[in-house]
């Protein structure tokens, strides 16, 4: 890191701010400018935190060198993580961009969720999608059928195939829901739940980590870290819209430029939620080729058996007429993406 | 609820809508103009959501005209609620300002941590704050004491007769928190952790809830909504500061505003924390000032014995002596805004 | 509109509101509701505005039925609007999107300018873009050429085909850069700079208007609105990225979504410019990929002969073989989406 | 500034730009460390900028160490700009903060303003504000009279001895402006007009400078800097709100802590606007309070005879009754600040 003192900072500041790093194993090399001092330090971050250099009097400033997120980073492994599951289905890398879809809750209609599924399946998805438990900003609002969603979903897993993602939102549900699910979803407003984080690493289930509406991109690796140091790497990461400043049109603003940023940075898979992005039906289409064309490693999307009778989400669901509509288009688009050669699978070689 | 159909809306659309808002029990009142065709609905939210009826063809939106949340608003009850603590301390309505002072993190290290209190129990404060279980956005960063820690403020407390807040990460933890603590943070990064404010809603302990600092007003009032809905009638606004474009100068932006809007709006107390709030130990006097004039019911600050050791958040902590000379100040502050009637006592009266 | 009085309204105060709306020749309906009364009112925004009627005591919220843009509107004008230029190059409805290139400040180095121009002509693009009058947030930095930059443009123009495209920062250069410039360009600084606006809607060469950094779609259709007002409906909108809470990746966050909402909501074309979206020249390529299956226009993209001794920009700027590489492959993107009819061209028929 | 290089960074890519340094004359230091090298590199901005170093290969990141505005800073000059007026008022420094009120636009009415003049008058207040030429988002909004408006307030300083504000919104205007105004208001929405900042910086009246709603404080203070390096210093700052995520309850997020930043960093006075800051007429007054008690220099309110007549503003203007109470306790509040020594006085002293 670059420790810059303040211009009136005394010989006694910079001795306190030099011993200390030294103390703390860092190798300090001090230039003192006409202006300014700078202190250039290497060291292990773990055992001394930039806040506490930040508090000695005299520093101006502590800036950091490397990023602070370390097992989710491409220095550390240049290769793109895969995550394998048993079926063979795989997301990352130059694989095929998967997509998982479903409605927004799970409802007391099995047949209901079945005729998803069934849709699913036939347009070549890989996921069913579904909350058993929900976050409801209301305390009035559904928030979810609990264990029964979790049984519907692992019945129509059984019928059809697809794998089964469902949130996790406290770590108590963690054996209830690892018995269902095959991958295991924590929402965007649960990215810095850290102690949720912290269970879901000590499990050995693949984690689809979704972020937080106002959570920077750091902010976002450093929630995959957590989950990371606690012993699971198998993280695919999500990106499904950030707060702006106007809501009249969307309801987030789909922060499509994260997707190739995280991908230079990271070697996580990371995926795209134009429902909740958006908010907006008609958007999903285009932003599911945004996201596609830019390198996403998969979608998902909200799809109802009748979205005007949704308990949640049926604004930014689709139907299952227009889901097999909008998804042949997509399917269209990969396979063009990839003959070409054109998009997708490389998109970093090319600049 | 007034719901806009969109221009070229079926005669069919406006009648599902009629028929979802009649089967619900709503009053609906349909007003076909030139242009658009709209519907007043007066029924009960709680049975028929928003989302129901956006989701339908035809509609183009639908606009609240009261607020979605009830029992924390000033609608359902006028008078402010008072939460008052065994040894008669009181927060909210015409009472003095309260005022919660103590380092971040509880570190191991109690003769610092007893300074503090001392020092605080001087100066009149009501509150030893510190925190027990950190959440840290980083995992390679200090996460606290834990039980060790929440044994110290207590030994604190029978010191200094100091009432004790500390923050609850995790529902796990609630019964050892509440056996320490006499009022209970909810972090910010948890104000929509829903299963935590649920375990709240249902213990007896006042909780001091913290704005999450991408979250609105409405979010704000909705999470105490849920601590309320579940039985905990005891809670504590606190704003600390908002989420802004730039982070240069301040890590977030305090959105003073909040709390006249706050008073206005709800019954519930506010208080100000301008640690979090600006991140910058030279702004805690002013912007605890702002806040004051304003209208808090108390103020939450850092305060470490020796900044430039703590493990977390030293730049925007007070060392004991700057504590005393701001606090001082604030007190001071207080006295005259009660003497000259014109502050904080009757905020609104005013205008 | 419709306007909701506060619950404790009186009488009085719902007559003076009615009495308002019929001298101002409205249409208002009065709804007495248990709780509210709310009035429905039908009439010519233009002679009564929501704030005098916001400003009246009683009055709680006024809330649109329609948008606040006309000319601008979809619901005005069904069909694309398209721009034609002299030598037959088109913008907007289902022509081929365009291309915009050049560096962000025109040099004193004309040799470096037509190699870009050259370069340009060479892969197909329509327009040369690059400034003469640069608006920068330092005094200190490099302002522009002025003329010489216009003759520079024209130059190349002369010898390439090339349309021009430049930024006109104020009303008293118009007559200058009408004289050189084909199509005028109004920098998103200058996206509320209503004298400018009124300026260009009173010439007759077509505009485009880059979208402030921290505008709304609403605000941005209504800086739009100032121009065809004004006498000037060959308008082209750009999306060039809006203000994020985190700048450590990129410069703004491009709002992809954007484009496609307007293209619902207004006939104008509309382009995107991930060069100023993004700020990294690696992103480029993606974005402006996602901008083109989304539905874009056209593209500007900096490009310069030497990046690295750019004035302005370089790090968002392409170097000539960069550009070539990228925009072979745009080439071939829009020629597979055309052939496939999978995108761009029809892009909200679909769901 | 601190350049530091990417990891694989080659030797060529560091002589590259230390060469470049040294052509500029800059002293630049090299520290090859073990993962990355940095240079320090000490010398005159104005001759060689940030953007073309960031251009160059192998750089990573390029990080100022000083300020970017010079004239504007503390650093450069340490006491208070205090700005004085022919009749002897003055703004900043240690006088008494300055009041300036009046409508948002002045209307075809003298007697209306005049009433506010002379209610402004009694009240101690020393200037009297209103918009002739009016910035408005829409083109079907009332954008102020003119020339007429202009004779309407200096008829109302012979009167009263107020002096005059009003806002310039073309440099074409600017000597019919100054032969009226006393200080020039330069608007919010054109912050970054430069043309505009250098026009009136080439004038010798005290101009008034607003925030705009999405810029950063270092970009404001750029902007002022525009101003004096063309030549006037006599620069007042105002702050009136910032772009938040949420307009629910306020118009912006009035930003009270930018107040004492600012104080911090340049020695310019810096006065505060809670009408547009907040858009609600009951937060004047809090939030009038609160700029006060962090150090603001002036306050600016819009003040109309009848405000329910308002053509613009009026649901965040004062009634000519709810600002004479408003007032006296602004001046009372400022009265006890001043005997009793804990406030705007002093406000850097004390911590």
């Amino acid at each position: 890191m670059i420790i810059i003192m303040e211009r009136n900072a005394t010989k006694e500041n910079i001795k306190t701010v030099m011993d200390l790093l030294k103390e703390h194993g860092f190798r300090a090399i001090l230039h003192e400018g006409e202006v300014h001092t700078v202190i250039d330090a290497l060291g292990d971050k773990t055992t001394l935190s930039f806040n506490r250099i930040e508090a000695l009097d005299g520093v101006s400033q502590v800036k950091p060198v490397r990023s602070p997120f370390r097992l989710a980073s491409r220095d550390r492994k240049e290769e793109d993580t895969i995550i394998e599951f048993d079926n063979g289905v795989k997301i990352g890398g130059k694989n095929r961009p998967v997509f998982m879809v479903g409605p927004c809750s799970v409802e007391d209609d099995y047949e209901g969720l079945l005729k998803v599924a069934v849709a699913a399946k036939e347009m070549g998805c890989q996921f069913l999608r579904g909350g058993a438990f929900k976050p409801r900003t209301s305390p009035y609002d559904f928030d979810g059928l609990g264990e029964k969603a979790l049984k519907y979903l692992y019945k129509a897993k059984q019928e059809t195939g697809l794998l089964v993602v469902t949130e996790l939102m406290d770590a108590s549900d963690l054996d209830l829901v690892c018995e269902y699910a095959d991958l295991i979803q924590i929402g965007a407003r649960n990215m810095q739940n850290f102690r949720l984080l912290k269970a879901v690493g000590k499990c050995n289930k693949p984690v689809v980590l979704k972020r937080g509406p106002a959570n920077s991109i750091t902010e976002f690796l450093l929630a995959a870290e957590h989950i990371m140091y606690n012993g699971n790497e198998q993280v695919v990461l999500c990106e499904r819209g950030i707060k702006g400043f106007d809501s009249s049109y969307t309801r987030n603003v789909m922060d499509i430029s994260a997707i190739p940023v995280i991908r230079k940075y990271s070697h996580l898979p990371i995926i795209a939620d134009p429902s909740h992005g958006t908010g907006q039906r008609y958007l999903i289409e285009p932003m599911s080729k945004a996201a596609l064309v830019v390198g996403a490693d998969g979608i998902m999307v909200e799809v109802h058996h009748d979205p005007s009778k949704a308990l949640s989400d049926g604004k930014q669901s689709l139907s299952i007429d227009e889901f097999k509509r909008v998804f042949s288009k997509l399917n269209k688009l990969i396979d063009i993406l990839k003959l070409e050669n054109i998009g997708q699978y490389a998109p970093f070689e090319q600049v």
